[in-house]
């Protein structure tokens, strides 16, 4: 965590997170021992999705309407408080939050700062132990939310690759890889830089019971002036 | 910078860190006021290029030696201290420190711990205070040093940029985006998260002067729940 951030959250009397219900919330758990005393939390729940897809228009409007209103009640506490709205890694890299920040710049009558923070793929290339890009080499950062097809014509003109929303995606993402040829060179990385971290080769784990908070890794191999002894 | 680095920069006696000759360093900068009294500072100066083409066979092989001689060098100070390597950004995107790891590595004499940093790029997309990555945008990041076709060819396949090591190749990045059609949409961000942090549209700003410490950006324009209002 930042210098900066750190500070935010050890001052903070108002905390807002975003959770899946009945979950403890991934950014909410990064700060556990840190919050003061005292602090007020709000945790903001995604709504429950049992009975449509996450993908269907009513979903896309129930979120919306979610956004909305969390929008409106932060704004309405910030007329008189400092409130701060925990993020994992990087708020501005596929972050719930930036749905909250563009809403909240649009009413102009709230002073946002946003705070850069670490991505989780940086942590989680760490954890491998290997730099992820050497020379000339392009790093494509993708989801695997995106279909089978458009992963491997992406993975094509990159020399390294990072996988976020692995999760359930996972098999496509291995026959993504599969079929791009990477396979053997991709890693695995479960909870980045948690207690819970798992790093491993992905031709050696199955693809079962891979959670969302997962990253797929795979290093850029890029010229580099090779030692001479 | 994070909360470990921070302390480890300010507790360090002995600190080394990676310069063009006759500059400052720009991640020595960055710890201006936080080292201690008293810290030895080890300047690693790149060797000049003044005569040779940095791509020829002959620069190469001059970093290689420069790169094995701080090896040795590290190593040897390691034994009875601790020291810190400076660097800018994560250490292990397309970091010069990459090329001492790997030897120090090798040598496996030494106690090697990397702490992972925040890119340069993600300091400068937040200094266009946009996000860069919205639902299923693809972020490609290449370096200015490929050439106009790969670059045209790189930019084709992700909705989101960072193109890296700017400076003299900024005529041939500009030539790219423009056959990409991404000319209008791209950013030049100069001295990122510096006092000397500039911010501007590319297209708005000339060839000349481009600083290397600087980054083109595209922000992606996924999917996104739109407000309700
Ligand atoms: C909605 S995105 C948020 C990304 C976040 N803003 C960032 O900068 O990393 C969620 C995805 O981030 C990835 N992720 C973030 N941090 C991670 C970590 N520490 N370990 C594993 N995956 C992580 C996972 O792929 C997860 O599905
Ligand atoms: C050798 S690479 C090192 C990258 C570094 N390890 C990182 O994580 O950002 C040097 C390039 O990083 C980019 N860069 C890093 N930090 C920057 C900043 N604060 N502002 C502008 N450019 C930056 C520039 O494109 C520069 O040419």
């Amino acid at each position: 965590m930042s210098v900066k951030a750190d500070r935010l959250v050890r001052n903070a009397r108002h905390v807002a997170f975003f959770r899946k219900k009945g979950r403890a919330g991934k950014a909410r758990q990064l700060v556990d021992g840190l919050l003061a005393d005292g602090a007020v939390e709000y945790p903001m729940e995604y709504p429950v999705t049992t009975e449509i897809p996450v993908d269907s228009a009513e979903y896309v409007q129930q979120l919306s309407r979610f956004y909305d209103e969390w929008c409106l009640r932060l704004a309405e506490l910030a007329r008189s408080e400092q409130v701060i709205v925990l993020c994992e890694g990087d708020p501005f890299l596929y972050g719930s939050f930036m749905h909250l920040y563009t809403r909240l710049r649009e009413r102009g009558d709230v002073a946002l700062q946003v705070v850069p923070g670490i991505p989780g793929m940086v942590g989680c290339w760490h954890a491998t132990g290997e730099p992820i890009t050497w020379g000339d080499d392009v790093l494509s950062v993708m989801t695997g939310t995106l279909s089978e097809d458009e992963l491997v014509r992406r993975m094509d003109t990159a020399e390294a690759l990072v996988v976020m929303k692995v999760g359930r995606n996972l098999p496509r993402i291995r026959r993504a890889l599969v079929r791009a040829g990477r396979l053997e060179a991709a890693w695995l990385v479960q909870n980045g830089t948690t207690a819970h971290e798992q790093v491993a080769r992905l031709a050696e784990v199955s693809d079962e019971t891979c959670p969302y908070f997962a990253i797929v890794l795979v290093h850029g191999q890029g010229r580099r002036p090779e030692a001479a002894w």
